[in-house]
């Protein structure tokens, strides 16, 4: 089996996670939380949105979040950036990194954002240009790439497309989103045979949702492959909109077990993680999906 | 991705799943859920212990259950048998094939039956003899192959020694369990690797727990080497008795979609699968530990 010696965790708890949450975490806590994220070795996190408040009132705070962070160097908070808007208060904040996304599939692309496909790759060209000149970097989240809730099957071509763009306006690095958590990883392998002889594996994450528990497995894959780069949610925080009660984004405390399990270092802490989450925990009141924090909540981490 | 095109799936819930179930389900409805699960292609049932029934009550009553069964043609209704006593119990009900287990950890051997593993060996090795003598197959659980709560890794040429006395009795397929969900794709492959040069891949079964998530993943590697039996339990009944709270058994359901999804026909039908598991689910009250099941339970399978 051919791994890696080492893997790159982007945590998306604090925005991906606590935005699908019901009950709405305080400011104060959320910046707690995120100062644990960093002490347990998270060397990226993505901190918030800058929606517009009215669509994720549970982000609503991401101006008083970014600026009561106490930063770490050497760790990038991003921010999630879906207008012109959203990035001049992003900007502000003086995030490190702009985020952008858009979706592979046209109907699940109208129905969150009400635009179609050209009219968001628009958009995030010119929030590219902007934040390039700002001399931030800017990561491209596609979604839908394995499956799409209203299409289905959702064409490789189109995902080989979108990269394309998203790669020529400057994008350093392409998040590929199982949104619904369908992905097996054959179809991962069949999709990263397809993109990988034309981009370099360095410029993909893989954002695997564990709606149906694959996505430890499809980590697996996408390593096998030569990507090394994956987006997780600490706790597993985050849930899915399309299916109440299933897991969603796959558990940054799970993703990091297996990873050091497979000789892949991470530089991540897992009692410090463990802890970050019990709090998290303590905040929200529901359960944890973290396969890993229920097996250890209980106990230390040392065994 | 070399898979094969079949795989037969060995359900253990009434057994592995029930006893470790606080509540205990009563005899008809354990029939009529083994039945369901027959009736969803389940080919294969572990239908209960032979146990004393002060060791595991809540299958004291395994002798009537068997007695109940409607037996369907096609479909093993096996059972799991600790000793000589154990074994006269089950012939009387004529099991269709008898189940042996020891540990791969002399520690974990001797807290869980109070046996040296010479000392189970020869239990075995006579129960083993009995049941050929009496037209029954027998299969051996090995546990603890990829680690032991008590004494952590276990080494795999004690794994090796274990299934060659067990084949050399006469037993015809080894299931390799995880039984404290430990075991990581990359430890999958090389115990693989050790022991498929030495014995037919049709002599295998793999036994995972989801404790820490990667039962799939698991799964997914020893597909890739060759092996195509897996136990599983109907919902991922069956939790873990070293951390309370932690999954225990891989799903039933959560393997075969994924088998499904990967291409790998396995004959059970999901949306009837499904239905066994609500129907249990509602017998015991407690939360169902299946992805599969906690994403489609508040709709249909079509999709």
């Amino acid at each position: 089996m051919k791994l890696p010696s080492f893997a790159s965790i982007k945590e998306v708890g604090p925005r991906d996670g606590l935005q699908n949450e019901k009950k709405i975490v305080g400011t104060k806590d959320k910046v707690k939380w995120i100062h644990m994220l960093a002490d347990a070795g998270l060397s990226y996190i993505e901190v918030s949105s800058f929606v517009h408040p009215k669509w994720i009132p549970a982000l609503a705070d991401a101006q008083n979040v970014f600026a009561a962070l106490e930063r770490k160097p050497h760790v990038t908070y991003a921010a999630l950036v879906p207008n012109q808007n959203g990035l001049e208060r992003a900007l502000l904040q003086d995030v490190d990194e702009v985020n952008v996304f858009l979706s592979a599939s046209e109907t699940h692309n109208k129905k969150n954002i009400n635009k179609s496909i050209d009219e968001a790759l628009s958009v995030i060209e010119e929030i590219t240009k902007q934040s390039l000149f700002s001399g931030k970097k800017v990561r491209g989240y596609v979604s839908t790439v394995f499956g799409c809730p209203y299409e289905g099957e959702v064409n490789v071509y189109t995902v080989d497309e979108l990269c394309n763009k998203l790669f020529s306006y400057g994008i350093y690095e392409v998040s590929l989103g199982d949104t619904i958590g369908v992905a097996n990883p054959a179809q991962v392998e069949r999709v990263l045979e397809h993109l990988l002889p034309k981009y370099d594996s360095s410029k993909f994450a893989m954002h695997f949702h564990n709606t149906y528990g694959m996505a430890l497995a499809n980590v697996v894959k996408s390593l096998e492959c030569g990507v090394t780069t994956f987006d997780s949610s600490c706790g597993g925080l985050g849930g899915c909109p399309y299916a109440p009660g299933a897991s969603g984004n796959v558990a940054t405390n799970d993703l990091v077990h297996m990873l050091h399990k497979l000789g892949v270092q991470t530089n991540v802490n897992e009692e410090k993680l463990l802890q970050a989450t019990k709090f998290i925990q303590s905040k929200l009141g529901t359960q944890i999906p973290s396969h890993v924090y229920r097996a250890l909540q209980h106990k230390t981490v040392s065994r």
